[in-house]
């Protein structure tokens, strides 16, 4: 099981090429909430969303072959690989579904990297890519079920208690798990970590009903970033031990979280990465009295015009 | 003048109905620059600017007339009048020019404020404002030429200061000159501050050259917020005393400076916002070895698809 120790090295490994993002404080009156908020704006990180955290550390932890670098992704973890792969003088290809938004692929292009998209899910992205892999021994770049990748992304639950030392709870949205299963790995169950997941996409929510990874279903706004099908394997122990509640949200209220999110802060959120705060907006999850909440806001690879009335 | 004094009053004035907008530190490789940055996202303020301070303090300091209040702006100043108006229980009249975009118009509307959109630039609005005023007896809230508008948007400066108390430099948007009126006044001379403006809009260019305010020029891509044509009496004094240059870019300067902002950082700034990164990005100011560089982005009320290639 990846632990705080492995989330401490991790972040020494990346320090010099991640943004340290910030935090914004909200009142609960400025988004219709009885209480107020700690967002962590990692929708600014590089490449725009948390997961060169993750790509960061699986390639500076790794040796690199020429050949390069390959992975699968909903499209945020294939625009992560590809900057970390030009930052370190790598080349990479990323396989990526038909579901992946247009906004995604052209990030992963615009950094040099090889797109191939094929699949109508992440799930056959990955399996096309592995394919791929055993013919070229490319090194494989998980997007959430590796060791190091998990580790790498729990530094934002590091980052997080460092800048908010006195939250309760912290909600984070889940598609694969890797980023909540490092935040739960870091925080260990001394503050209250809370998983969101679409409705569309239930993967833990399955998954801890079923007491073991299982196949869940794919499906609406948010599927390119939170669709994973299922969650990884290493971060399922990780979840059973230090993750609070696990909770789901409508596709609408994911909308009206991205829309708010333009409308009192001015900034543009993917619908994963409104997901969490999509939890509080529309009930799922009513933290008790008294509660200090943080709120991850962890991605921003969307088009904005689909969220952004002027 | 103004002093550091009235914005500390002023900070504690507004307190509660500011947010402390966050910092964002970023190497110089990530913008194609020799030396690093730090950028306060003062876009993230209430209403989309930094105006609510000026506003607030403004609003806070005088009796409120049951007749309510009124402005003359661009837009910005009229959002955040509008803005601090509805907290405050008052009514407000904003005056805007036909050059002010459709999401400023919007955003005020929003707000709950009578908007009138009358002559071509902000002179002409604040005209018929007075004009106005004159009849109702409204309270005026100053866009920039008053004394409670240039210690509230002091107090970004302090904020700044407090947050990144090692900056040599930092750069900021000048049209009226309130924000880098207040902003100087606060630094005193303890930080190189550095006037940034469209050669479309040298209102303080001009005024240094001339040793008094003079009418400028109002043209150009950020005319809606920087615009104001003259710059105003109080802050002038302080610019001559504490700026220590004024510099000019081009548009095609801010506008690839909006460009960079949201493809680095996936933040959407409106020109007026990006003007003073435009200064570094196009080399209008070259900060001397060793300098420590903040820079201010003030705005972000833009139509996010005139900014944004996703």
């Amino acid at each position: 099981m990846v632990i705080r120790s492995d989330i401490a090295t991790a972040a020494a490994r990346i320090a010099g090429y991640i943004r340290h993002t910030p935090l914004l404080c909200l009142a609960g009156a400025e988004l219709g909430l009885d209480f107020g908020v700690t967002l962590k704006l990692e929708l600014l990180q590089h490449a725009g969303s948390f997961k060169p955290r993750g790509a960061f550390n699986r390639l500076l932890s790794a040796k690199l072959p020429a050949v390069g670098v390959i992975a699968a992704s909903g499209g945020n973890h294939g625009a992560a690989v590809a900057y970390a792969a030009r930052a370190l003088g790598a080349t990479a290809e990323i396989f990526v579904p038909t579901l992946t938004p247009p906004a995604k692929v052209a990030r992963i292009a615009h950094y040099g990297a090889c797109v191939m998209q094929i699949g109508e899910t992440y799930a056959e992205a990955l399996a096309a890519s592995r394919d791929r892999q055993s013919k070229t021994g490319a090194l494989e770049v998980h997007a959430y079920d590796h060791r190091d990748v998990l580790a790498g992304q729990g530094t934002v639950g590091r980052e997080f208690e460092h800048d908010a030392p006195n939250l309760t709870h912290v909600l984070v949205a889940t598609g694969g798990g890797g980023l909540l299963g490092g935040i739960a790995a870091w925080y260990a169950g001394s503050v209250k970590v809370i998983s969101v997941e679409p409705e569309g996409c239930p993967s833990l929510h399955d998954a801890l009903k079923a007491g073991r990874p299982v196949e869940a279903p794919v499906g609406g706004l948010a599927a390119d970033s939170l669709g994973a099908r299922q969650v990884g394997d290493l971060m399922f122990p990780v979840a059973q031990a230090h993750v609070a509640d696990a909770v789901l949200v409508p596709d609408e209220a994911i909308a009206a979280a991205q829309r708010m999110i333009w409308d009192r802060i001015r900034l543009v959120a993917e619908p994963g990465g409104a997901t969490a705060l999509a939890a509080l907006l529309c009930g799922a999850f009513t933290p008790p009295a008294g509660a200090r909440v943080g709120v991850l806001v962890c991605g921003a690879n969307t088009d904005p015009t689909k969220v952004a009335e002027p």
